[in-house]
C-alpha cells in the first residue's frame, strides 16, 4: 500500500518534519494533492511536488481519494480542518496546536470519535533521545514517584522571519497552547496522570507594538496523585546561541532526579543509589513515522489520540483563563 | 575592638558558617558566653569555648556585656531570641528562616526598629560567586528585565542526622520558609521589587509516619513589574550524588538567560549579542564576615534588614496559606 496524502495547510515550516519522512519512504507515501488558502504559497508548493491544488482543504477532500492528510494550517483555522478531515473519512496528522479553542477541541473529539479515524499530532519531543531514555527509567522505576518538574520552552522570536498571524490572538492562539503543550504532553505521559488543576500565566514585556502577542508564560500544573509543575516557555531565547531553544525538564522523584537537555541530547540522572551519570541514548522517532506506520500497517499509533485531546485540554484551560489566578481543575479525555 | 560574641542557641550545623568566620579573625570576633536550654548542646559547646554557659538566652543577655549574637535555635523559637536580643541592645546575625510565624515577624520588626541595632540573616547564597557575578550582569543590563525565573533547592534528608525537632511543624516551620527563603531573597535582590503576589504549595509524598513534615513544595512568585518564578525546594536530593543539592537558577531577561549552578561554581550566560559563556567568578563573601565587618567599621552590612524582612515576609505568606490556591499580595518593608 501507498498511502494517498494530501496538505490541508502550508503555514509553518513544522511541515518539514511530514515532508522529510516522506521523502525518505517514496514507496510508503505520496503526496497527490494540498490545499491552502493563501495563492502564493500554494502555487510555491504546487510547483514543487506538482499535484493538484486547490484553495479550500473541503474541495480537496471532495475530489480527492485521501488516506490521509497533514494539517498545517493557521492555528486558529486548524481545529476546523482537523475536524473536516476526520469526517471525510481521512487519517490526520496536524501541526501543534491541534486547535485554539475548547469549543473547537469538542468539534475535533466529536469528529473523532464519529469517524473512528487517526489523529496524530506533531509533538516531536516525544520521540527524542532524552525523552525515549527517561521514559524507560521512570518504567523501571529509577526515579520513583515523580514529586516536582520543571520544563522550559525558550524560542528565538526572529520576528523578521514571522508570518503576522503568529501576532494575532485568533489567528495564533497563545503562548501556552501553543508551546507549552510539548510539555504538558510529556509529564501527561510520564505519570499516567488522569486529573488535577491547572493554572496558566501569561504576559508580553518587551514588545508593546504586538499587544496580542504573549512574549512569556508559565503552565502551573498539579496531578491528583501530588505532581507539582512549573511549565514555562518565552521567545526570548538569546539570539547569538547556536540553539533555536535550550530546552530543558527536570524531574525529582521520590529516588532520583533527571534532567532531559534536548538541545545538547543529553538526559543526566542521579539516584538515591547510583552517582550522576549521562545516560545512553536510544535512536530517536518521529511522529510523522509512528504515524505513517500505523496508517500502513492497521495499528494504534504509539501516540494516542486520547493523550492528545487531553493535553490539548490542560493547555487551552490554561491559556483560555490565563492570568484568572484561578486554579482550573482537569481530567483526561477517555481512550 | 573586639566583638563580644555570644552564641543564642547551638541547634543547627549552619552554626559553623559564624564558627568558621570567628576562627579566622580572633582578634576581630571573640565568643564571651553560649545559651542552650538543651543539656547536652550546652555542656559540649561550654567546653569546647571554655566560656560561661546559660540554659536561657536571657538570662545571658542580663549577665554578659554583648555587643552582637548569633542566634541558632530551634526554627520556632527563633524570632523571640531575635527579638530579646535586639531589646537588649546587641547585633544580630541570625540563621534562616528569621522565624516561622508572621506574628513573630511583626515582633522582630518592632523590635528592630525600636532598638537601632544591627540584624542579618544566613542567607550565604547571597555572596557565592555565581550570585555576585550575576548581580553584576544584571546591573550592566546584559541580560535586560527579568521575565521568569526558576529556581530549585534540592536538599539531602539523611534522616538519621536530623533532630526530631525539624520533623514537627511547629518547631520546624515548613519547607517553602525554611528553604526557599534563599532564592525569594535572591530574586527580590536581583530585581529590587517592591509589591507582587505570592502563592506556596507543599507537601508529604513519602514520609507518611512524619506527617507534619513537608518533603517538597514550591513557591510562586510575581513581582508587579512581571517576573513570573517558581521556587522549588525538596528533601528527595539524591544521596548518592557528590553534593549535598544541586542548587540551580535559571533566569530569562528580555536580552538574554542566566544558568546559576551553585553546587558546579558555575554561571552560564548567553545573550542576543553574546553566545553562551562561562562567566569568570569573583571571590566569594560570606554573610558573617559582612556582619562583623559591619559592627567593627560602625557601617551598615550589606546584607539589609529591610530586605531580610521583606523576604521573609513573602517566603511566610507562600507557607502560612500554603495549598489554600490563592495568590497572596505582599510590599516590600520600608528601610
Amino acid at each position: 500500500m501507498t498511502i494517498r496524502f494530501g496538505l490541508a495547510g502550508l503555514r509553518h515550516p513544522h511541515l518539514e518534519y511530514l515532508l522529510s519522512e516522506i521523502d525518505a519512504r517514496p514507496d510508503d507515501v505520496q503526496i497527490v494533492a494540498l490545499a491552502e488558502n493563501d495563492p502564493a504559497l500554494r502555487e510555491q508548493f504546487g510547483r514543487r511536488f506538482a499535484v493538484p491544488t486547490y484553495p479550500d482543504h473541503r474541495e480537496m477532500l471532495a475530489r480527492e481519494r485521501l488516506d490521509a492528510a497533514g494539517v498545517v494550517s493557521v492555528n486558529g483555522a486548524r481545529g476546523q480542518v482537523v475536524a473536516d478531515c476526520l469526517v471525510a473519512g481521512v487519517d490526520v496528522v496536524a501541526d501543534k496546536p491541534l486547535c485554539t479553542t475548547l469549543a473547537d477541541l469538542d468539534l475535533v473529539e466529536a469528529a473523532w470519535r464519529r469517524s473512528g479515524r487517526r489523529l496524530s499530532l506533531l509533538l516531536d519531543k516525544r520521540f527524542c533521545g532524552p525523552t525515549l531514555a527517561v521514559r524507560d527509567r521512570l518504567a523501571t522505576g529509577d526515579l520513583g514517584d515523580l514529586v516536582l518538574a520543571w520544563a522550559s520552552g525558550p524560542h528565538r522570536l526572529r520576528r523578521e522571519t514571522r508570518p503576522s498571524w503568529m501576532f494575532r490572538h485568533e489567528s495564533y492562539g497563545g503562548i501556552l497552547n501553543d508551546l507549552c503543550i510539548h510539555d504538558v504532553d510529556l509529564l501527561l505521559w510520564f505519570t499516567g496522570a488522569r486529573s488535577g488543576t491547572v493554572q496558566g500565566l501569561a504576559g508580553n514585556r518587551a514588545h508593546p507594538d504586538l499587544p496580542e502577542f504573549q512574549d512569556h508564560g508559565q503552565v502551573l500544573l498539579r496531578t491528583d496523585a501530588g505532581l507539582l509543575a512549573t511549565i514555562e516557555a518565552h521567545w526570548f531565547s538569546p539570539e547569538a546561541a547556536p540553539y533555536h531553544g535550550d530546552y530543558r525538564m527536570v524531574l525529582t522523584g521520590t529516588e532520583g532526579t533527571a534532567e532531559l537537555r534536548w538541545a545538547h541530547g543529553e538526559l543526566h540522572i542521579a539516584t538515591h543509589r547510583h552517582p550522576p551519570e549521562i545516560v545512553p541514548l536510544p535512536a530517536p522517532g518521529s511522529v510523522a513515522a509512528d504515524f505513517f506506520d500505523a496508517v500502513l500497517t492497521g495499528r494504534q499509533a504509539t501516540m494516542r489520540t486520547s493523550e492528545i485531546l487531553t493535553a490539548t485540554r490542560v493547555a487551552l484551560l490554561a491559556q483560555t483563563t490565563a492570568n484568572s489566578g484561578a486554579w482550573q481543575a482537569w481530567d483526561a479525555t477517555s481512550a
